[in-house]
């Protein structure tokens, strides 16, 4: 293996910035040229690949967002598209791929093996979290905290007017952002995908906190809750509960971008490394990730099929602490 | 002048607290009594009154909301309940009231003076700055950085994206929060109530950018613009333009949140002192606010009815910084 | 078991809030009264205890510092001091402490109950990380994340004045702090106290740094380094190249304080609720810790006794990503 | 007018890149060619000088240091050394330059017009704000802001152990940084170049606070404050006080970075389009100011030998707001 390339795909996350920093580097470090593919698979079909040094990353490992910016392709869908992304890897000489992305950009990079025989290791750089073969994905703690620091704010103001709030928060699949959301956040209660919390449920909570003198609640809501979203949820308690003094805040995308924290940082650092020396190794269609502080490697085919399950011990914490 | 009071009312504001802090030490300072009135005309009207100290206040400089908490009264709106709050004043001896608000509240001071005679002075308390006789009123700039700060993680993902963002900011009646975040957030466009910005100028700026390979783009939206809210103007945009990759965030509730910047917690400070020597002073019916540096007081007629208009020299440095 | 205590003893740390909280909380949930004793040892000496409710720790889990204070107890080693704080315990009827704090506070415990029979749990209160039993302790990752942020404000100046900085982070005994802080403050150096990082690896770094036209520098220390503190190094370092444009930062106290991050409330909530289910299961002289994900109880014999150490993988990530 | 240049020099400040922007940006509005002069006036004399265009600016307004470099040059001090910097200008073109420091960079600015005649104008980029000419200097409020934040960190661990902080600010003439950290943080006291504060009014203002059972104390000092540095204070106090529990913290280089606040883009972007505006209009040896909401226009003589005086209105607020 003489040369390989890194990109990016699918939702930025934060973090993404450092785990290209750590491959570019790495390969470096280990004798390797390194390119970057723009644009995440399109970049590839279009030829959109630079040379990187150690310096084309200098002062990136703080930064939001995804320097080699991120895209889907509908074109590398197709086996034309795949064939036309083949053909610049190859004019390039590209002997093996760090994809820096979730599920959808794994699956293309297993087909794009299959067809085209270069070997494709993966990093999870989402902000969902709930992708099998890591205990935490890149910009998930980022993500935590940006709505954390959200909801902190929305408290105040939530206490000084005595209202409820629900708050919506990113999660199409799970609740691995709202769950870290309510624990932290002091809510009294956590709407997500995984659990059913029924509208009786949340008007049942909010009657028995009035009649203990609670005067202000913080509902968290993740954007793929059975129930809908947070303004739907709202308007069904309100029919229930005319007289409830409630606003709806959906955080959206400020949760995609900022500065990483350590933890996101220290993450992507060390799943850099590992995908570049597992392409050294000779591995293939898996994805670096960090369980139990150890970095493991798992088939592509897992993280895509398997589901990770959020710990049940959360939904009976939220109970607890807002007693 | 031996009692005063204080209270909150209207929206919460960062630096509320700074506010009431002041108002609590500058009258121990001078020897005398405070109480503070507890969510806004409702406690004067129900007696939830409180004595204050200085301990009352320590550790709260830094702290959003209000601690006195804050509610709109429809019950003061009445010749009734405002009888029923100058009952419970005069039960309590109180001499003079600082009132931390905006116009609503002032309003209510005036009216409540006229019938009972206990002088009122206000304080600006609100994040909107659209409040004549004070260049910033106390929780603007907070909520200004606040939805600056949000901005700039959007910017990361519009960019990795190369995305259209249309980010709505509070501002029912006014640009004043969303101009300095359209020139400090980098954006290319900014529609505010007091100017406008049609449709179509939106739509040149894009196919402009577009032209001369500006990839990402974001938009700054009052709530209040005569185009409607973001959601709204981003499906106008997309009639003309459905090739736009656009995305709406609304940053909302988290504006009136979060610790006071030093711009605030100072201002605050200032203001909180200058209302208690007013009253001291036999001043009443009067705002205190800061205009060039200078502590001023501004009739509560004039604030309700004159205009503080916007700087007309942000919108052209909107025009130039986007070039 | 009916009533239980809690207090905070030696160095403060981010999340001791939202430990407390849910220490009162879980107590509440199982039907026992909780009591809460101020300033550590010295408190449960002189009889500052007080009565909790859930009201009590109502909006502190967002909150920094301890509001139940806290105190290093002189008092408390020797036989009387622990004689007249049993006498107090027992004046309240206290059945079992929680003790949220480090390897002092829980020598105290061990040394309480073989004399007074009252059994104490632990939960891991404090910011350096070097306790065994748990793979964070509470503040560790706040304390991490204040460092770093500190250190890419310095890295702007750096860079912009293209100097070498040596910013010291907290650590008298390990480099947990400053080890997530260099690779994720992309820091060229790390001096820590389990490894010898020499004077003149220092000058050779630099050296080759400046070949390969590398012109800002930042190399983290430990307070407790071998080599000395950031002042004492920079001085050695300039004695060989009195060219280099060097200064020294001190991030200090700051780390101590700040909202804990969302990695820290979740930890400390998990783990006040282990601390009150594991009395009333009858558990006693354990601290409860968090390792791999799931909750342990160790002995604080060990927990004093045995060393945890830093994952040498770390070293090397340093040099890696700095090439 | 045809070619200008822009530069940073003297110590960096959040801030510089937003005025570098709006120069570049307004100087293509306007037709001009723009170039930007690396490392100061070093560079102007080595010829470090690059084109910039439109894109050269983007993503850096929210970036704190700067991305032209800045440092102090000596070689400029000498009249060879300016012939040399004026050769470099001549090759390049340059009809005018915009200088983005202080009052350093505006003396050797003023000497080079008379020996060369090209003219240069001035904005005011240092964090210090003691500059005569404008309220605000580009800067001045981020370092506040943050120093702000990490005054409220420290005052979480000064409460919970009930300790006394000293708190070393920058400021080496003067209180503009300490004050409003002193009156925003809630300090006690603060110690400035300005105004005398004597060892024993710190030692009287501690007594009567423990008199008052106050417990924690913050204690703001500047840098340049008559009674020596914090560490030399702190000492004098203990021989008399030694029983306080005193520690010290030196905010330090922290306050030189980091993204700008909404104030610092605001002002950055206007002096900017100042700048360049003025330059068109003639104007030269003159610094580009905001004063009273204002632009104005100053002799750099004016900013070099008059004095900006720190309002004393300021000295009675901490006393009356620390009661």
């Amino acid at each position: 293996m003489k040369k390989i390339a890194v990109f990016t795909s699918g939702g930025d996350s934060p973090g993404m910035n450092a785990c290209i920093r750590a491959v570019v580097r790495t390969a470096i470090y280990h004798g390797l040229e390194v390119y970057g593919i723009r644009r995440g698979y399109n970049g590839m079909i279009n030829g959109d690949i630079i040379k990187m040094d150690s310096s084309s990353v200098s002062n990136t490992i703080q930064k939001g967002g995804t320097i080699l910016k991120s895209a889907r392709s509908k074109e590398f869908l197709t086996v034309e598209g795949r064939a036309k992304a083949a053909e610049q890897l190859k004019k390039f000489e590209i002997d093996g791929v760090v994809a820096i992305g979730g599920n959808g950009t794994f699956t293309g990079a297993m087909k794009f093996y299959e067809e085209h025989g270069i070997p494709f290791i993966g990093a999870p750089g989402t902000i969902d979290n709930d992708l099998y073969g890591s205990d935490h994905t890149i910009g998930y703690d980022t993500a935590v905290n940006t709505a954390l620091d959200a909801i902190d704010k929305i408290r105040d103001t939530a206490d000084s007017h005595e209202r409820v709030f629900f708050v919506e928060v990113m999660g199409r699949d799970s609740g691995y952002i709202a769950m870290p959301c309510a624990i932290g956040g002091g809510a009294e209660i956590v709407m997500i995908p995984e659990t059913t919390t029924t509208i009786d449920t949340v008007i049942d909570t909010l009657q028995n906190g009035w009649k203990r003198s609670k005067t202000s609640f913080i509902i968290i809501v993740a954007e793929g809750d059975e129930e809908g979203h947070a303004t739907d949820i709202v308007k069904k308690v309100e029919k229930a509960l005319p007289q409830m003094d409630a606003r709806v805040t959906v955080i959206g995308h400020i949760q995609r971008g900022g500065s990483p924290t350590a933890l996101d940082r220290l993450l992507a650092s060390e799943l850099g490394i590992a995908c570049v020396e597992g392409l050294l190794n000779g591995k293939k269609n898996v994805m670096a990730g960090k369980i139990n502080a150890k970095i493991v490697y798992t088939p592509f085919e897992d993280t895509i099929n398997k589901k990770k399950l959020i710990n049940p011990r959360f939904t009976r914490m939220v109970e607890i602490l807002s007693i």
